[in-house]
């Protein structure tokens, strides 16, 4: 009795969140931060919550709510995603996302655009317009532009300080370059960790009627090469979606999340196991942990229970519940 | 006493599986087949299974016995592979592939290669020279030509049967449009199917170590556009290892197998909820049917236990046994 009393009040207090969000997980620290930089980062989330609670609270869909929150963020230079995307190694701008509609596991994704505004609507529109999952490359430019998307001469995507941000990765890679020369070996993943931006941008979102979505939005890895493909538009490694468990997206090294396909195993050991969200995602995260990797993720599950876990020094983030109570978080002492 | 004396009669008459391949399911019906077809895609097959078997008798790994087995089906024109592979809308052939290690999860894969003359040896250069899991496009095929494999030129590709393929097609294309001016909807789905070759490759093995390894290559689709990627190349939906479970490697209609995440659910049904090999297998396949999809997958556990299971009306497939005894099938009544 007294254990089924203690359950009652803990549901009764329970806060039930209806969106998440995640700015990217990595090396976050103080010492770098400006407050200008801080305060700037936590009103981008703050809005792009707002924006996705807004959608919920109208009565839209998850998907919608979804959309409409990385949006924000794709918008801001601030994110690695959109407009704030980093460089490739021939100093182009290569945007991946995908997004999933947990109702009928419906997915989109798209890999490797370069002239789509907003690639989680590309991601969308390949769910809602085509019969593919995922799209690539040229192609998938092609295909945003017939669906009537708005496009954007690649041009848009240059900030300086992702531009600066490929430089010092080159000069690394020189180095290295130099250094493997030198010692007749490869060297090249600490080198490459150093400047690894980790700022891709994902939403979960549980709607009025019940339904979960995920989306994922990123611009890779600074420096990355021969087309390379991470987690965030791979359905069941970076973004997952199902109503009979729960929504997630993923940011880290997305290697390790493909190789452990974090986000369905986030949502298997849910089903199958009967963990908890924060049970599921800690144990995934320890899997990408103990394989080398790090990153983190954001779950929501379909009683509004949440998790926004991390193993790095921070993750850009923030949560909305049903009444409207907003956090926002960037470090991890927080 | 009878129910262990049973268990352990049924353990001993047990076969013990090492090596088993698929060729790709989907509408393989007697009635469309000749004798000397037959015989040929027979062959072939048990070529493909005999070449791995030598290599895992001779000690080397399964991912050298899954390599040395894709190969053989890659280099023939009768599987949509390598040599066979289906051309695009463009007339183009754009390959995908994946292999996965079980001892370490390490796992390799390329997407839209065009000049590589075996995609899966492609993906274990990724594995095994780069810090990546999956490359895509003509950065992909440098990869690979910088990993010093051998390049072909696109026109290598180049069968009459696949280019003929297209042609049926392009056909059904331009009678689908003017059906769609006329119903002012969509009909793309049913008018696709008929032609879709599902004939992607795929091998799972298991070493003299205990060691499990699976990978899959396949032109994709017939008439693909927009840069189309399919499960094949997806680690955890075409293509997936682990020791501690399972190793598989799927054929079908790409799109269901990724939303659903196939291969993974497989090794997620078998690692959280003690499923059998061939339990998990009809369970990821029934999901996959009930979503409208459909296909086949091999899958092998780390006790030689396996299955080839499919939903259509055939699966070119074959399997050897530790003691070298082959079985090869093409139909769903064998």
């Amino acid at each position: 009795m007294l254990l089924i009393a203690i359950s009652c009040s803990d549901k009764e207090n329970r806060k039930k969140y209806v969106l998440v969000i995640h700015g990217g997980a990595g090396t976050i620290e103080r010492a770098s931060m400006t407050p200008e930089k801080e305060i700037a980062y936590k009103q981008v989330l703050e809005e792009a919550v707002q924006v996705g609670y807004q959608a919920i609270q109208a009565g839209k869909s998850a998907v919608d709510a979804v959309e409409a929150t990385v949006h924000v963020m794709e918008n801001s230079p601030l994110f690695n995603a959109g407009k704030g995307a980093v460089f490739t190694h021939e100093g182009r701008n290569e945007l991946d996302a995908a997004i999933m509609d947990g109702r009928n596991l419906m997915a989109g994704a798209i890999a490797g655009v370069t002239r789509v505004r907003n690639p989680i609507s590309a991601a969308r529109a390949v769910m809602e317009k085509s019969e593919h999952v995922l799209l690539s490359g040229s192609g998938a430019d092609s295909f945003a532009e017939q669906a009537g998307l708005e496009m954007v001469d690649p041009s848009y995507f240059y900030t300086k300080d992702r531009w600066d941000g490929l430089q010092r990765a080159l000069e690394l890679d020189s180095v290295e370059a130099a250094q493997e020369r030198k010692n007749h070996q490869a060297s090249s993943l600490n080198a490459q960790m150093i400047d690894r931006k980790f700022g891709t941008v994902g939403c979960v979102a549980l709607d009025n009627k019940g339904d979960l979505a995920a989306g994922t939005s990123t611009g890779g890895m600074t420096n990355k090469k021969f087309g390379r493909i991470g987690d965030a538009p791979i359905i069941g490694a970076g973004t997952y979606a199902n109503n009979e468990s729960v929504a997630v997206s993923c940011t880290g090294w997305g290697e390790f999340y493909l190789r452990n396909v974090v986000a369905y195993d986030l949502a298997a050991l849910m089903s199958y196991k009967s963990l908890t969200v924060q049970e599921a995602a800690a144990r995934v995260l320890k899997k990408v942990e103990t394989a080398g990797g790090n990153g983190g993720l954001i779950a929501l599950d379909k009683h509004g229970n949440m998790t926004m876990s991390f193993n790095t020094t921070g993750m850009y983030r923030a949560a909305i519940t049903d009444d409207g109570k907003v956090e926002v978080y960037i470090y991890e002492d927080e």
